[in-house]
């Protein structure tokens, strides 16, 4: 019976760690492709699945903006896979300033009207106001932003084509970090009075 | 006053053309990166846009089971991003069989209970029942699963690591295609009664 | 003298590590792409030679099934390379069922008649009985299958796209692991007793 | 004698093709990975020499900023060579403002006194004067800025780890396109006679 | 009964293309990622299968040197698979001399003993005599070459890790193109006679 | 007040590592895609600059050849970036032998007149004499050349696709390394005297 003997070769020839996955393993410095992977042996299911994100179907019960991102730090089994994910929901009328990722991001209204668009390095702006059930995606590393537009909190979810997307808030890297003002008035062309304010609302150093 | 200058100096030594998308021209070969990209010229927003999703908040509506995919030739906008999605309702004690893709696959639970699971090469199973707001990663090539195993219809996104994710269904790939039943019997294992029926079930020519 | 001077400098700007390999350390972790590199001074020929194959020229007195995989962790040196392969030798009658890798395969006849084919994820069958000294290529994730159609045993040698290919035999993968049968049935439609049967045949537990 | 009968073969063996190189046929659509490629017959080495950049020692007869980009559509020979350059020459405290490129770039003071630094995605910002010979690389995203702190006009080059950046300026994006004022209002939390001025001076549509 | 209804829908919902090959149209130009994929309706198995290799268990008859290359062009369902190979033979004594590709190569001795090896950057030889079974990988774009030192002819496979690795055959570069002389002889340090004896032996113009 | 909350939210959502870069901390092993990672907190702007180059515009103070590679080993913070560079300078009829490196090159004459050329895979040689401000592109793998034809030492900076881009030379390949003069000779033609003479001249064991 040949078939048998075949199908028990194959089982031990293959080596016994999985290569289509490596965990992150968080206590070992990580490299330019991801982190050291878990050793197999102590993988389990939980590795694969993240329970942090709060459940659509209670939105309405939520006062509060919620911006809560599902990245590799966070969800260690997203190591290698190319892929994360984030949640937002936002109050009427509020808005994700501009910013920008490495990759390319598919944003999906699961509920509320959104206006939401990007700017190509030609400067032309694509934007338009998404319903809920609609998705919009956003080029690699041009500025994109979202507004609620809308009469209800809005609530969505974003995936990238990476496991760390990297997000930089135009605004927040301008006022919100170290750099200092007479530098933020030279590269973003304001005057220092404009600077100080925004500097004082991003809790900026100064 | 220099700085006037130089951001025209900019604005004419960029070409009019933006690289950072390559919306599909469906009417042209593909390459094996994906389309040809359309004019840029007659680029707008709603070539990033699809509009053709449920609204999961009207889902208690649904009577049955559905299965959407904006992939790139659906969704144009997707050529070259490097990522695509897919909208999924089961009913109670319905099943996704097995199938796989060729890259990585974030699962988020947006109502009901899912038993979800992959198996590595090592033949293990990776497997849990999830609950609306989570969240399970499927590692590329690896077979997957699906199981409404809830008390209602159940709804989910998926996003993939590419615009065009490949699905195959193992049990569609051996009883729905065109391979011959004494092929199928030979390499699945299975009795000529037991792939005459599922041939039958799945519409597979005989 | 312009030139000789110039040729030292070379050699002494070169750093005494060479990045066109990376020989796989295996007692460290691995990473997304691979395992961290053997110290460059410790590396010999050796490291990027196997000897572990069958010679084919003695095939004839080979009285059994044989898969021999040549991936990163029986052959260091393949490393970072981007390539690996496998020595297949089959009897008569004898399958290698339905099984993926993450990556394309080169198949390559070298005694026998082999009957070979791949499913599309159209669920078509791509499938031809080739000849010793053929070739057939399977693309990346589709289900392929090879079946010794000859009179004589088989020899073959296939290579593929990346240096830990990952096979997953469909069969396996469902009956020979800790899935439990009731989800096997669920995934692949089979009843309870044929279930029972198979996981048997394949070791699995039950 | 061996040796010549085979390397004849080789000769003929090997098409008539070479694809090392993809020189880009402008006239024919891109796609994701660049343009088609010019007929092999029909490239010379003037397809791989640019020749429009401005000689550097003559610099100082310069008297008015230059920004000269050298990327696929100027110069075909880089198509699909993951790489190209530009060079920049600003006036006594000119600035290149804040803005972004998708992949890295290795900037080299050639002269001059350059005041540069890029923002984290933490908000942290790293910068230093830079004298002539001296070189920064700017990660892949980051925003990042150029200013000539001396007291002579500044000569530089730079280089990208792919054919067509994609330079996106920030204040460009924001006031030099037709993205309407209100929208840049509530993007930027600038108000409305700011941004007014702003429009005005980078010649935006308002 | 939702089974049946879910499989039919997956059958609709995927396009009837598929994404997991691109067999290469000869007929259309090629980019930097391959060819244009012929149209899938016309594709059969016959893309995906490659006859015109010698058969390895006749080698006894063969009386001279052969090397078969099956890349893309010759071999059209490679087209973006990330793979190719090549079949070789050599008489006692010949000699493939030292060469170059673009990527990693698995060298397979399939009949007669080999002296094989590459070098470093850093000019380190890596050499060894291979038996026949013995396997040896060599690393992208190191200069690497072959020796049949045994008492028969020999056989052998390599494969590659692109579908187009591009063989530079250094003498062939040298001496049997259109370089001139002169320049011959500065890029290689050797005398006017010996450039002038060996561009003859190569055929190069003179 | 709504958006002073979000962005705050942002800032507290974003992990306190930064992954757009992964500045090499040469203690740790490497892997095949670069060094790991120095930890983010001890990373300063001081890192992403290099300051060992000479300045160009004293070159005529120079008397001698110049080669200064800059890749990730002298320059931690190009690791991960895909990205390097080097400086030359070249003494009248200096020459830079035929060489390969494993990505593409963007050559710069800054100062002198350069012959420069590669040569493809069919052999055919592509060069041309380049005067100061001009560039070639010298595409991966393939075999190039830099003679300085011109009366004045010449100055030029290269900049590579990666970051570390291999540079072997093939005179220094041959006759510089541990390869022994008979596998030398047959492995490049050349008669055994000639073969001493060249190892003698590049300090080759004999």
């Amino acid at each position: 019976m040949f078939l048998l003997v075949f199908f028990i070769l194959i089982s031990h020839s293959s080596a016994n760690s999985v290569f289509e996955f490596c965990v992150a393993d968080l206590s070992q410095p990580r490299g330019p492709s991801g982190y050291a992977c878990k050793d197999p042996e102590k993988v389990t299911v939980d590795d694969f699945v993240y329970s942090g994100l709060v459940d659509f179907n209670n939105a309405e019960n939520l006062s509060s903006t919620l911006l809560h991102n599902v990245h590799t730090p966070q969800f260690p089994g997203l190591n290698g896979m190319g892929i994360s994910m984030a949640q937002e929901r936002l109050m009427v009328g509020e808005v994700v300033p501009v910013h920008t990722h490495r990759v390319s991001e598919v944003y999906h209204v699961l509920e509320g009207t959104m206006l939401t668009g990007f700017i190509g390095t030609d400067n032309k702006a694509y934007y338009k106001t998404l319903n809920k059930g609609e998705v919009i995606v956003f080029p690699p590393t041009l500025m994109h932003f979202l507004i609620n537009v809308g009469s209800i909190p809005s609530f969505a979810t974003y995936t990238f084509a990476c496991e760390t997307p990297g997000t930089q808030v135009v605004n927040n890297a301008f006022y919100g970090g170290n750099l200092p003002s007479d530098l933020v008035e030279k590269i973003t062309l304001l005057d220092p009075s404009l600077v100080h304010k925004l500097k004082k609302l991003f809790n900026g150093t100064n």
